[in-house]
């Protein structure tokens, strides 16, 4: 194991670093506590957050910042009160490293880490810096993060599968489990991209009777069946989609961002006492206007998850090697990172890139 | 048993029945089956669904119309498919009586009647025009409707309180249960009116741990906590009411109908994972912008719910009889309805004015 690594990474400056100009430096990490374990990066996801932080698109970013929070590496160092990692362990750490753990927080007392309100021990994508200072993110080759936001990766998932689950997985896996998704259920999947192919995936692995990718074009057919869903709607290109499929979805998980999205047309998809959970978060925040009368006439719901709990992540990749989920990934080099963030805006990525630490992955053949 | 009866009560020509211009006459009732009940009038709730249908305020009111589906009175013709009513009776209709009961049907099949999209038996309020005709609503006479919407008013319940609970004690009695209210939780009931008063009765009647009454005036205070609310927000004269109480709430039941309330300060009273469910339904259906943040930051819903179902309706009626709710009511003669109408939209009731028909009171002695 090495044990003088420095903490390196691309570091964006400016919201400029959105436009692929993201710099190679040296950055500090949080200061050591006896509660971290320091992770030699091996993969690490892009997630469509990462696009949004550099550009500081959900609020100011504090720059410089290094991004990524879809981490996978070997545990290099490992503090004296940490018992869930040993130095050497195949760990991943998510986007939810920043909650307080403390007795008394409502929501990590009761194993709702990702909503803490409080931040403190730790921090993602340095949007959050903690009292112990920021810890920055995966686009590098070491990490620090709190124990319990390290996750030991289950053996017989790939690290490059198991980078993208952390953040981009688990955001669709909480809330298929928290809204009921299983036999006798029927699942839409507004979006099939980074997010909501694992929609598809996780929907099926959870035994969903039907799974419904709902996307704009006609062209993205065959791609969204060959996933597993069984059927497909194309909003842009189907006539009277809304009508043809009304009152047919127990649940849908929205992964779109977008405040021009034909939202009335996708509550109309749902079956009374239906749930319509958004997790895509658009810069800014805002969202279409909703219709009081689409929600009382049929008792649905709108609402939102954000990501999810280490628990949550524990039982989605024991799930993901137990059903054998195979999600769509690219690997990229890691010193590819700017080009990479570049196509990913453009929409080139099928489904979500996984940047590869090669180095890193020849020191410790992962 | 009066036989020969014919159906009057006070009739809307236009949408300037809504100013108290409503005028008594007779009018035709839906075509008898021997799936009928017809009811006596002797009590009517005054709804604010009323005064929405008297001015088209939620789409085109088929005209004449009587409003009026907090209906209480005794059963003066049974049909022979009734096996639910017996002549004598005394019976409740509330606004639900409009559903199909056929055996596909995705919402009667499931016990969930007041969902049902396909309007065909029986209908309220003249809106909703049947294959046998107009019902006609509850501020008449007589009324004429399917057993399978005429339900048993158990003992022990005065009619006055039996009537408003119909419609406006099973709309947010529903939604409280649905979304388990009861010991360990805490709820607040947004705007303590016709609605909201009932809001706070069931909820302590279901063993909230605490009910908080929120309104806009620190006036209403008093009245509120005398109904048994344990706590007050006044949104227009607390300081900071949003910070003070964030995150302090499990479920809030909303009775506004307002485009201009403070919804995303409603949305910061509640805990992860909580529910805002929308009861009140404003002229045109419009509800405040949502900020997508609010929804995935702290993982919860916002909803709607449209009254009840007869089985809803049986087992509310049920717990007010053992619990002992007491309603806050004012009767007024069904002689005065048109300035009852003004009176209520001029906010002067306290909560809920109830209509009674005194000639049939004797008659009955009910």
């Amino acid at each position: 194991m090495p044990t003088d690594y420095t903490f390196q990474g691309w570091l964006g400056h400016s919201p400029e670093a959105f436009n692929g100009k993201m710099e190679w430096g040296t950055f500090e990490p949080k200061k050591w506590t006896e509660d971290d374990v320091d992770i030699q990066i091996t993969h690490c996801g892009i997630c469509g957050s990462d696009l949004h932080t550099l550009k500081s698109g959900w609020g100011a970013t504090n720059y410089p910042c290094c991004v990524g929070h879809e981490i996978v590496g070997r545990a290099v160092r490992v503090g004296s009160n940490v018992n869930n990692i040993k130095l050497g362990d195949r760990v991943g750490v998510g986007a939810q490293a920043r909650s307080c753990l403390e007795a008394d927080c409502p929501d990590c007392s009761q194993g709702r880490e990702n909503y803490c309100p409080r931040v403190k021990v730790n921090t993602y994508d340095s949007r959050y810096p903690g009292d112990e200072g920021m810890s920055m993110g995966g686009y590098a080759d070491y990490n620090r993060t709190h124990h319990k936001f390290a996750i030991k990766i289950p053996d017989g998932l790939p690290s490059e599968y198991a980078a993208p689950l952390m953040c981009g997985g688990i955001t669709v896996y909480a809330p298929l489990r928290n809204n009921g998704c299983g036999p006798g259920m029927t699942v839409g999947i507004v979006g099939v991209g980074g997010l909501g192919h694992f929609g598809v995936l996780f929907a099926k692995a959870l035994g969903a009777d039907k799974v419904v990718g709902i996307s704009r074009k006609r062209s993205k057919r065959d791609e969204v069946l060959a996933l597993g869903a069984d059927e497909y709607i194309a909003t842009d290109d189907d006539k009277d989609w809304w009508k043809t499929g009304k009152g047919t979805l127990d649940l849908i998980i929205c992964t779109v961002s977008s405040a021009n999205m034909p939202l009335s047309r996708y509550l109309r998809l749902l079956r009374t006492n239906g749930n319509f959970i958004q997790v895509g978060a658009p810069d800014g925040g805002k969202f279409p206007e909703i219709n009081v009368f689409a929600l009382l006439g049929a008792g649905i719901k709108i609402g939102g998850s954000g990501i999810g709990s280490p628990a949550d992540i524990e039982e989605m990749l024991q799930l993901a090697v137990d059903k054998k989920i195979e999600p769509w990934v690219e690997k990229r080099p890691m010193s590819d990172a700017n080009q990479a963030i570049v196509d990913l805006e453009a929409g080139k990525a099928r489904y979500r890139y996984v940047l590869v630490n090669e180095k890193h992955l020849s020191e410790t053949k992962l």
